[in-house]
């Protein structure tokens, strides 16, 4: 199906979503201005991004029921199930206005972050939880006679609690402002990213998807989490690749890792490799909010053939990937093509 | 049973709690740095505190069950009683430790607010998610098997929403930095403090022991509402009346109140029945940092009698409360002592 048109469908429903909000908060008696200003937290920080896991909630639901096109979804079927996708959405930007505060960030998607809006300040601590707050709100109108409602419920409680594990990690290990790479450690990148992304951003679409379709069975959610956790570290790896070697055009952006103290697959990479020498130059460069110490780094990144490094993790990561994928028992019900058209989303992106 | 005593036996069942949470964050492989952050930001933000609404739940359970003394429950039923009070005081934390970020208050319970300790700062937002997340997780370990399990998460989740709501209406009515009188009033008052502090100090206690015993049929569960909400309005507005009339000895610190720019009973009451030249003191004079304002706002309080508005209200409020109690409908195994137990705490307190 049609990228754009997954998207624009996914995005219709969410203004059902917060008239639902609204009218709940209204039945509660909460006064106008109140009213006004949780729409517009809902508006202003839920929608806007890519939406890519929303979205992987139906397009999941589509691969395991054998449909091809959200319109072949029942009606009222599609609306459940993308109200998980957006329930995902919600959870995502409870997690990034909270972490442009404590990252101390200036924009995000384009626009200010939200507690960088007028009036609002610290406020924005309270309206990410009710970010949180509204996707149960929305669970219980729309889940609570089906009987895997409690399964939902659980899955978003532990997807949450490790994301938290996850930020917590990465809070401690990179403080913007306090560089010590003895605290750095691929280990800790791969806890740090499987928990704080890979959980949410890939297991828990499909997971979500797979409920509502009753393939939760035991067999079937471990299939989906051993290959899809792997996936979503990878995919990071990829990311943390792409800011230090990616073209400023392909991916849009210009890297920031380096001057940010980013506890990243690369620098966790070039410590693993480097020897003293090398190890005094990185203590004295990373880290630092300056273009020549970023240079420095680069120039140390490049000497010890990071990107060749990468290429191999991912040749040798894509090929293992592929032979699992072969090997998916595909009986119960669940589907290769689950992984694979996620992998066909990232393998060798370029942004 | 004697109130220490109860005070004592529920502090007991802390630290199995956090053993318990250690070895769920463990048994991720999560970093031992991590760990001990996890383990400290617990131990530090939950017990501490008068610990009245956990040790509600099982005073609540006993006079459910007709019972005297802890003693008298079975061990594994105590743990899991005093469990869910737990979570109530996790809930609390969770609040407080963004509360007074917003607040951005110095200390709290006689120690630092733990953003102010050394090295926690903005990290303190996630360590208040996971103060929130660990109820999810103690909740499922401990209830998951029961039939009751999704009432409890439901009633856990309403209730946070409803806090998130009173928190929000009271921050966009009162900031402590703007001074806009114009947008306080007793409905308001009375919508924040029902929101922000009755449903999780009052009616969650109660209505997580009914739970337990089976009551939480929808006609005794509103009879519990229709009680412990007013009972909780009560009790803010005797918190409110106590700030700026209590004595600071019998209270046990000093009103700020009148300086915080708070959203109280009391300036709620004057802005009702003041004149206009009244009013515009109270324009120039409150929520202003200095004792000589404040001095100003305390003689026309006190000029407008609210202390006696205050004692009438007190009276009405009880007599018809009790009234309430009187026809409570027992026949279903709903206790009156539930309602005049928490009253018998706070009617006439001084503190
Ligand atoms: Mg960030
Ligand atoms: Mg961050
Ligand atoms: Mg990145
Ligand atoms: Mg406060
Ligand atoms: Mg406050
Ligand atoms: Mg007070």
């Amino acid at each position: 199906m049609d990228k754009n048109l997954a998207k624009e469908k996914f995005l219709q429903e969410f203004p059902d979503l917060v008239d639902e909000l609204e009218q709940l908060v209204r039945s509660y008696g909460m006064p106008e201005d109140a009213i006004d200003w949780f729409k517009k937290s809902l508006n202003y920080n839920t929608p806007g991004g890519k939406l890519n896991r929303g979205i992987s909630v139906v397009d999941t639901y589509l691969i395991l029921k054998g449909l091809n096109h959200y319109d072949e979804i029942p009606p009222l079927e599609f609306k459940k199930i993308s109200l998980l996708g957006w329930c995902i959405e919600l959870l995502q930007a409870y997690f990034l206005v909270a972490d442009d505060m404590m990252d101390k960030s200036i924009t995000r998607r384009g626009q200010p972050c939200w507690y960088k809006v007028e009036n609002v300040g610290d406020i924005a601590i309270n309206d990410s939880f009710m970010l949180e707050g509204a996707i149960y709100m929305l669970l219980k109108n729309h889940f609570k006679k089906d009987s895997y409602y409690s399964d939902l419920l659980d899955l978003f409680h532990e997807i949450t609690f490790k994301t938290e594990l996850g930020q917590l990690l990465d809070l401690i290990t990179a403080p913007e402002d306090h560089v010590d790479l003895s605290k750095f450690s691929l280990q800790k990148h791969s806890f740090i990213v499987i928990y704080k992304t890979a959980y949410y951003s890939f297991f828990l679409p499909v997971a979500l998807a797979m409920i509502v379709c009753g393939l939760n069975n035991e067999k079937d959610m471990k299939q989906a989490h051993d290959l899809l956790i792997p996936l979503g570290e990878y995919f990071q790896i990829q990311d943390d690749y792409l800011d230090c070697f990616g073209k400023p055009e392909d991916i849009g952006k210009i890297g920031t890792d380096i001057q940010d103290n980013k506890c990243s697959w690369v620098v966790n990479t070039a410590l693993k490799i480097c020897n003293n020498e090398q190890r005094s130059i990185l203590d004295k460069n990373y880290g630092i909010k300056s273009n020549e110490n970023e240079k420095i780094v680069k120039d140390l990144f490049n000497e010890l053939k990071i990107d060749q490094i990468y290429l191999n993790y991912e040749q040798d990561f894509v090929t293992d990937l592929k032979l699992k994928i072969d090997k998916i028992d595909e009986s119960r019900g669940f589907k290769k093509q689950v992984i694979t058209s996620f992998l066909n989303k990232i393998y060798k992106r370029q942004k």
